[in-house]
């Protein structure tokens, strides 16, 4: 398909909805702490060093739009959880191919700690882009085709 | 290791490196559009709906971060070109990932155009994380490790 086209299929691609939802770096931030079992305002204020007032706009945003959940523990001082929907952890893959991408670009130091299978103690593989058959493909070995397309073949 | 641990450790993550080149809505999106093979500044301004001197800014960070590379061509009456570095197209994945989680919890209609092999016209998988053995890996099978153990063992 040519480039006149793609421009009319722009609002069918995923990636403006989710940088609508997304797009901001302390969402991201939250999210990575959430991941690694951060759960309470106090965690996330001293792990981010984030004002409280932006800490507080971003997981009421977040709750809103389904990526946290948000629950009141009656015996906990702190009171307060928040945890990953399913939505929000469906992003990790995002986050950890920024965060590899991160290191192996903009960083000099092999990153701190090290993200691990629980099994054999071995760090999980680069992100990359894998075919319904299986191997690896980069960029130039992807084209697009339209809905139309490729419904019909 | 506990969270109190990982605090420390944030400095050596690539994420925050990352979302301080790549953390932009707009600078997502002109990489999209480099990757289906846009490269003129007329091309991105129509495509994105941008206001120039937007982009213009964005182009020349971009370059800058060597995400772009700057081309001028003698040739053609349009005479710059934007083309992906390495770099640039090293962040492929993490658009894809993006996308991909658009599609799947943001929007009610498939992607248009799909993202295909060009060897078999089929759509690629969805990203996600694999283990160094091989299999798909989820959040909850995987731990941190300290670069300190993870040498050690």
């Amino acid at each position: 398909m040519d480039i006149e086209e793609l421009r009319l299929n722009v609002i069918h691609c995923g990636l403006p909805l989710a940088l609508e939802i997304v797009g901001d770096r302390w969402t991201f931030l939250i999210l990575r702490a959430a991941t690694v079992g951060l759960c309470h305002f106090e965690q996330f204020q001293s792990q981010l060093g984030i004002a409280r007032n932006i800490l507080a706009n971003r997981l009421a945003k977040m709750v809103q739009r389904g990526l946290l959940e948000r629950q009141e523990c009656d015996g906990d001082r702190r009171r307060v959880r928040y945890t990953l929907t399913d939505k929000g952890e469906a992003l990790f893959p995002a986050l950890v191919a920024l965060r590899q991408w991160g290191e192996r670009w903009e960083s000099d130091t092999p990153s701190d700690p090290v993200l691990v299978d629980r099994r054999d103690r071995k760090p999980i593989r680069e992100m990359s882009i894998i075919a319904a058959d299986g191997r690896e493909v980069k960029l130039r070995e992807l084209t697009l085709v339209t809905r139309a397309e490729f419904d019909q073949s």
